[in-house]
């Protein structure tokens, strides 16, 4: 493998010195750059474009050749992992994604397969060797997963939901055979993340973008518990610099410290919370990422900046930050906008990273 | 007027000891009541069921014949005011509300007036009139008003957002647009509330529905400022007892403390946060309300019970509480399941309340 020439994504995540704090943004690959929806366009369908290594490489390294990106993150879906266990995915045009086998019973449940990540998802790991390839050392490689709970949410609704009716049905009345399909899940999410880090992920992220619906008492024990079973199930002593996670429950920001304690290395922030605030929650345990709210971007490029800068000041000197937005970039943003900010970040990060 | 014959509710509010914990439903009126989809269905369209007093005061009645609740609030819809103001609030179906006449401009924002609201809302304070009457004293009658966040976010967008792009691009580039925006709004909600209180609201509640996509930095200042200068200009001395005033921001129980100090008798909760920790936060300042997720009602009602415990067991011993749900009730709800919610807390929370 060629060298890694910008490192400081994985420093920061384990909170060693940088010389200047290092951003990337949720969705940097996506519908805000023409050049995706040129080739979203050619591929026909999401799906075909997430199948398909070699476009998903041309997608993951977009962003990378028009922005100093200090990352790049994986072009990939997180209901790859229930597809391949066989609840059968698909994307109907103009609404979100849908599972033609629903998991609703303990039959259901016990017929899961755990699938082997090479066999059975590996275009999602030739798409990981295809972009360490054509990356050749530029910035380090994100892989990723949904959440076990997360993932549940779809493989149970059949498809997004508004009020989580039937998985939280299933909680409270079967909370058993809940605990059974997440905790199947969490083992596929394990052999999953494992996978791409031997394909050559280079830190891990764990997306838990439905944790922040349920209760303190139900997110410890139904989405929590089973994140902190897959950081404890990784191997991540990989290359030369240890695999670090990153853990993000959106709408989590009032259980940061139940989150610090479960190994992760850094945690997401939305913006609901002041990085600052955060930081002092959270101390020496973990890195932060984050946090600035995804409609700032439609702002003018002189409020975009002082807005970094607020951020920038908020969480104060030294390492242990990533910058990044609090949720994906929206697809209306223009990439201008999106190039102020990274500018922004690298222009006036530096004053914090100097040597006292 | 009736003596109230039933005044647990605003004892509660006002931290005044009780026999046993009041419990009311946002959205008690609604669509999980097959007696409202009859009167719904009769009326014809949602605006004509909001804006016919008769029809709007038996359908606040409906859950009150059918349940032993310990309030009513009023049925009506939060964009009243912006409608009064000139906007034009139409429905379409299936979809949200939806505003023919944004606002997007100075020039919009200028030609806003303050509605009178017996001239221009009459319908609204003709159904308080009317209700106060039907109750006969049996509950207090809470009114309610949107904040004016909130109210401006649809005023702004022209109707339900996903990602609030607009009035953020305003908030971001031309705040100073959007105060004024905000203040007009803010007056034009204390006539409307104190016009309530006239007509016979007997407690307030100010429905925050959006103030949790905001920054911290920008709740204070965008919404939670505005919401303070309502509760100062409201003229809450009437009949026996003060006219107390909940304040609920969905997905804001990170600023508790900032909205005890507001004046506010009384915080909603959402679900994200254990009522136990909430109440150590706030201390005396503020009763609070709350905060059951309104999913429990799917589950069975032996599970609904331990749930209610559950809540009651956090809050602890003493007055100061109002159990409710997290959010509206669902439609899809058995109503005999929020009977059991109800007889529950009634039945359990009676230990809490007996002198030491």
């Amino acid at each position: 493998m060629p060298e890694l020439k910008n490192d400081r994504l994985l420093r920061a995540l384990l909170r060693e010195p940088v010389d200047i704090t290092p951003v990337w943004m949720m969705r940097q690959a996506g519908r805000y750059l023409p050049e995706y929806r040129e080739i979203r366009k050619q591929a026909g369908s999401f799906m075909a474009l997430c199948t398909n290594p070699e476009l998903a490489c041309e997608v993951t390294l977009q962003p990378i050749d028009r922005f100093p990106l200090d990352a790049a993150i994986l072009f990939s879906d997180i209901l790859t992992v229930p597809d391949a266990m066989g609840l059968g995915l698909f994307f109907e045009e103009g609404e979100g994604p849908r599972f033609s086998r629903p998991v609703r019973s303990a039959t259901d449940i016990d017929k899961l397969p755990v699938p082997d990540p090479e066999a059975e998802l590996g275009y999602v790991m030739d798409a990981v060797r295809l972009i360490r390839r054509e990356l050749d050392g530029r910035v380090p490689l994100i892989g990723f997963s949904g959440s076990p709970w997360t993932l549940a949410t779809y493989m149970v609704e059949g498809g997004s939901t508004k009020n989580f009716s039937i998985i939280k049905g299933m909680l409270y009345n079967e909370p058993a055979m809940l605990h059974r399909l997440l905790g199947i899940t969490a083992d596929a999410v394990i052999q999953y993340l494992n996978a791409q880090v031997a394909a050559g992920a280079q830190a891990l992220m764990l997306f838990d973008t439905w944790g922040g619906v349920l209760t303190p008492r139900d997110y410890m024990a139904f989405s929590l518990e089973y994140m902190s079973r897959i950081i404890a199930g990784l191997d991540r002593e990989h290359e030369e610099l240890r695999v670090p996670v990153i853990m993000f429950t959106k709408g989590g920001c009032q259980w940061l410290e139940a989150m610090a304690d479960t190994g992760a290395d850094a945690l997401g922030l939305d913006w609901s919370t002041d990085i600052g605030e955060a930081r002092k929650r959270v101390g020496d345990r973990v890195s932060l990422q984050g946090n600035m709210d995804p409609t700032v971007l439609y702002a003018e490029p002189t409020r975009i900046r002082t807005e970094v800068a607020d951020i920038l000041r908020r969480f104060g000197p030294g390492s242990g930050h990533v910058f990044n937005l609090g949720h994906g970039i929206h697809p209306g943003v223009p990439p201008e906008h999106a190039a102020a900010m990274i500018d922004a970040v690298h222009e006036l990060s530096a004053p914090y990273h100097r040597p006292s």
